[in-house]
């Protein structure tokens, strides 16, 4: 979990990285958000203790978030309409604005106000990392649908026999040849090698192994494809990517750009550049929502 | 080109259709902008006539609006950088609000104010006619992508040697297959029989017609995947289908519907309903515009 005491103009006081308990089903994750609140009464007591007042608090997770009832369901932490604001409300017994936001959507209004997206009124932010999604900004807001919105990385971008079956259940999403974690296992699959992560592939791919290459060049296919599919769908001017695979660079940024300019007919073609706020972004995006809602309950 | 007098609430005081001239690219599609300035004039001496107070003008045109210059650009007007809102401006000489906009988003806006999509906060409307474009509601407001976004039938779902070039100069995208046009192109390119529009591959399918069936089911399979995906990466809550193919109504509806139904794993499955205001639909949405507008500038 990373966390931190970010100040009103954005300047981050104080950072941390805390282990993630392992979600246990049995329990429904109550040990995650056992560490997620003591998390974040011990920042709270710490801001405190170092002469700052907390004026709201930020938190964002990997699930799908009911605004409405304050829970969320997330997978990876074993948590089913888990009533996640409620719970915050209770352990910090304050009544500071809470908001509670997805991790990417969190990322993306990050790059958005202060990182690789500034500026921009129709933009993606899309992190390439274990799994892929994507953050939307159109007409100058960013997109919530909900909690549901920007799931490209679970669209269908790789066809007939190719296709492989996804974790979410659907055959062929993007994710299943385009995330970190599938350059890792199709090397695998591919070679019977293991190898440590896409790091390794991306390694291997420098040193001119053709399997390598072959994972590699699926990726970066599937990925136009989905580049042009949102932008011929949502218009953006500019689309920053993330998470892990960003570390590749212009091997990875350049073929995008040839590969989305060479397919583009009539659009309105976005630049495609690196996002900037690296693993803070939704740390940061947290911090930024959390003071949104604090001015905005100033105002009201 | 349907063009009316419509009320504050709604009530559409008078309509009528004006054919549009051929559009001749010698003199940049002078002749139908010139019958489009004549209809607005006469329309608003007819209200003025009748005891009525033109309040407020919309004008819809299928095209890319350049909002920040009011010019429009439309392959099939042969309308380039055209200057649009200044020719309306200067042939109506009132200072009443003139609203530009584009007619498949005019026509979703309709449908979200006042029809098949009232009440939601994040729909689609997805016209088949000729073309096939997308209207985006998100997060509670038409997606407007600076004029760019909702070119659902300029995407690719048609892939390998299936993929027939599209007029756009992409290939395999939705419009090419699942299109009005392109449902009486593709059974006579089948058949080599001349057929009368979509109209009658509908009818040749209800006779049992196997060329018809294959040409439908392309169709089909093509618009599920298109559902498939908005829904993943936007999240509607309902989904209107209009244009001349829902004339099919349940033949088209019920299999979208079971096609969606059964390719959704965790997404939040959309109602898949047929759009309500018809032919109606851009006019009706044109003129909630402008009246939108004209509400803007008396409380501003």
């Amino acid at each position: 979990m990373k966390c931190g005491l970010v100040a009103a103009d954005g300047a981050v006081l104080h950072r941390e990285t805390r282990p993630t308990p392992r979600a246990d089903p049995r329990d429904g994750g109550r040990a995650v958000l056992d560490a997620l609140l003591e998390t974040v009464v011990e920042l709270s007591q710490k801001a405190t203790a170092e002469g700052h007042r907390v004026r709201a608090i930020g938190v964002v997770v990997p699930g799908v978030i009911d605004a409405e009832h304050g829970t969320v369901g997330a997978e990876n932490l074993e948590w089913v309409g888990t009533p996640v604001l409620a719970s915050l409300r209770a352990a910090v017994a304050t009544d500071v604005p809470i908001v509670l936001a997805h991790d990417v959507r969190a990322g993306g209004y990050a790059e958005f106000r202060q990182g690789a997206l500034a500026g921009t009124t129709n933009s993606m932010f899309l992190p390439l990392g274990t799994g892929i999604a994507a953050a939307m900004i159109v007409d100058g807001s960013l997109v919530s649908g909900d909690g549901y919105a920007g799931e490209l990385g679970h669209s269908k971008f790789i066809h007939g026999d190719a296709a492989e079956l996804c974790a979410c259940g659907q055959w062929g999403c993007l994710e299943t040849v385009a995330s970190a974690a599938a350059l890792a296992r199709r090397y695998t699959a591919r070679t019977g090698r293991t190898v440590d992560g896409a790091r390794e592939v991306m390694q291997l791919l420098a040193a001119g192994d053709p399997d390598a290459a072959s994972v590699w060049k699926d990726a970066l296919a599937a990925l136009i494809d989905a580049l042009v599919l949102y932008t011929t769908l949502v218009a953006p001017t500019r689309i920053a990517i993330g998470g892990g695979l960003i570390g590749a660079g212009e091997t990875l940024l350049q073929p995008l750009r040839e590969g989305v300019h060479a397919r583009l007919t009539f659009q309105r073609e976005p630049e495609i550049v690196a996002a900037v706020l690296g693993e803070e972004a939704g740390m940061l995006g947290a911090a930024q929502m959390a003071w949104d809602r604090a001015h905005e309950e100033e105002t009201a």
